[in-house]
């Protein structure tokens, strides 16, 4: 069961005129609630040959290790939401963001859209939601202690590129994993 | 006023612990409404030299000329997103998609995701939202009658890059059109 948020009275799930996928429409004023993909934006901050990481101190994936980044919010750009989440979770101020991967992760209706970018110092803290932060070589990359899939495959990309001492921007796509 | 989907009392607009923008919370049951920017996802299809752009048929910019491009719906991927609008508006099959601009316009929270895209015939027509579909020459675009600001920039940035034998992504934003 779910409510209408312009009126409050039940929505029933139908396909609307002229539309081709079932939506949320109120029984009683018509209203139509569509939901779309959310778009979570992040930044591989870099300082000289190292990148910053942060540990999850909040769930999902709690205590394992992530690049800065977050859900977009309205009425921001992608790069200053990018900046935004790195600055929230390690206290790390950036500059010169490139767009480098999008991620499509459709079993969740989400796309990652990460930059490279620059720490403008050495400079960065735990905070609420990170409770280690911390200059990683390409050694000392912890991969089996890393939280989500996209970003794995963004760190992964990241060297690649740098192998080969260029960057291009690249689009994928994570599939869900098997079910054991 | 607005109501909680998940038990249909009211909403107060109020910064969650652990937030920093305030978010419409139900008085009653305590459930935060996330709102977030939307992805529109589409192509720029091409047949030889020429690219194909449709004629609105509907709501907003009536009348004008847009390249193919809609919400992206969840569970499906940006490409298969910005397939299926060309799809839906103009009765044209593409393939090899290749992400070339992003625009962000933050004054109405949304991220345009646009794909150089090739026809797979010279195949389209008329479709419930499109009065007229055509393939389009460079010295034929109809620039002063273009319906999105976003779509417009996709178009000259794609000549641009046209014209220098090369294509790269791009990122951009589009500013809130100046008060009259």
């Amino acid at each position: 069961m779910s409510y209408c948020k312009k009126c409050g009275q039940t929505t029933q799930e139908s396909i609307p005129d002229g539309d081709h996928l079932p939506r949320a429409v109120c029984s009683s004023c018509g209203y139509i609630h569509y939901e779309n993909p959310k778009l979570i934006v992040g930044c591989i901050p870099e300082w000289k040959n190292k990148i910053l990481l942060c540990k999850r101190a909040i769930e999902p994936r709690f205590g394992l290790w992530t690049l800065p980044a977050g859900f977009m919010e309205n009425h921001e750009t992608t790069a200053a939401g990018a900046a935004r989440e790195t600055l929230e979770e390690s206290n790390a101020n950036v500059r010169d963001l490139e767009a480098f991967t999008l991620y499509d992760i459709p079993h969740i209706s989400q796309v990652y859209l990460m930059f490279r970018a620059k720490l403008t110092a050495p400079e960065y803290s735990v905070s609420p939601e990170s409770s280690e932060v911390q200059l990683f070589d390409e050694e000392n990359i912890p991969w089996d202690e890393i939280a989500f899939a996209a970003i794995k495959q963004t760190l992964r990309q990241y060297f690649e590129d740098r192998a080969k001492g260029k960057f291009s921007f690249h689009v994928g796509t994570i599939e869900a994993p098997a079910r054991k």
